[in-house]
């Protein structure tokens, strides 16, 4: 049975033959019908998909702003002036792997929010999403990292900073470093939302 | 049926026909029903808890694993010579939290075994763990992208590599670098797990 809903079934069957007052002959007769109290309550209450589908809705709105805003990164990273190819080569493709996976896991969401029961698809996007927590926090950080030293250098490395020559890549790199944290935020919310609704009622 | 209760099913049927009061011989009457008392127990016990006591202790042994790697990492990075302070920083910052974390999570992880149907606590742990996942994989990367840049220096941004001046930093931070990626990929794997245990039978 699911966890999801309450069912309590009763039933009472009591079967009492009437005894015979005066204790006569009573030839031939039939038995005296039998007294059938049935006492039958059935209670199939689902008062908690409600919220269940409410988390799965907030799921795919989190999912389609999660797709804006890494295909945001995506495109300021990949726009810019290539400085440090590398780097601007993986925070690319981390972010393009975040918005086509987040692309592809819409309709799962949409079963979600149909289906709020489901709890084995919920299992699978939250593995997913947990992947996708590390790749957009490693492509986050890495980037920040190098805007970072672009901004300020590292007088112990000997490592000067470039925003003065590279003024535009300083302020790309700036705005794609913010959205692809804000990426991660989405996955880490997507996870917490979907191990919520996991609860027991 | 939910897979946290054991179900119990009892069901007792009497049917006992009032003694004729004057025990008189009742021609032609129907013989007296017999006297039925039946009582039955159905136990339906959880096969399944074993898989899920299985994947806790499964979890207790990745969080000591954790505890000692992420350990490792803050004291390899905490006790090297601080080239790039405020990364240093960071990193052993961030892995000291991941160690605190896990350590605190021990006993929690401990009762998840004694009761593996705890589904509360498990879905609070991977709330927590996917957020050590964010902390992990940031200053993992953060560290990479570092250690990168201290092996193979930028050339579009003019950055020299100094291995050559800081060999034991180099060393120190690669050594660093796994650890704290393979502190990162422990915490996804406790999710993983934690997810894989709020399965229905």
């Amino acid at each position: 049975m699911d966890s999801d809903r309450s069912g309590v079934l009763t039933e009472v069957s009591v079967q009492e033959p009437k005894a015979n007052p005066k204790g006569k002959a009573v030839a031939g007769a039939a038995p005296p019908p039998p007294v059938v109290i049935s006492s039958k309550v059935t209670t199939t209450s689902n008062p908690k998909g409600g919220w269940r589908r409410g988390f799965a809705i907030f799921d795919l709105v989190l999912r389609l702003c999660g797709i804006a805003v890494a295909l945001a990164a995506t495109a300021i990273m990949g726009t810019t002036q290539q400085t440090l190819p590398f780097f601007t080569q993986f925070f690319v493709i981390a972010n393009a792997i975040a918005s086509g996976y987040l692309v592809l896991s819409l309709p799962f969401s949409i079963i979600c929010i149909v289906r709020p029961h489901l709890r084995g698809l919920r299992i699978v996007l939250i593995v997913l999403d947990t992947l996708m927590v590390g790749l957009a926090m490693a492509a986050a950080a890495s980037a920040a990292t190098i805007a970072d030293l672009a901004q300020n250098g590292n007088s112990n490395a000997n490592w000067a900073p470039i925003c003065q020559q590279f003024d535009d890549f300083c302020q790309s790199i700036t705005e794609a470093v913010q959205s692809s944290f804000a990426v991660a935020v989405i996955f880490i919310l997507l996870v917490v939302f979907s191990s919520l609704s996991l609860r027991r009622n």
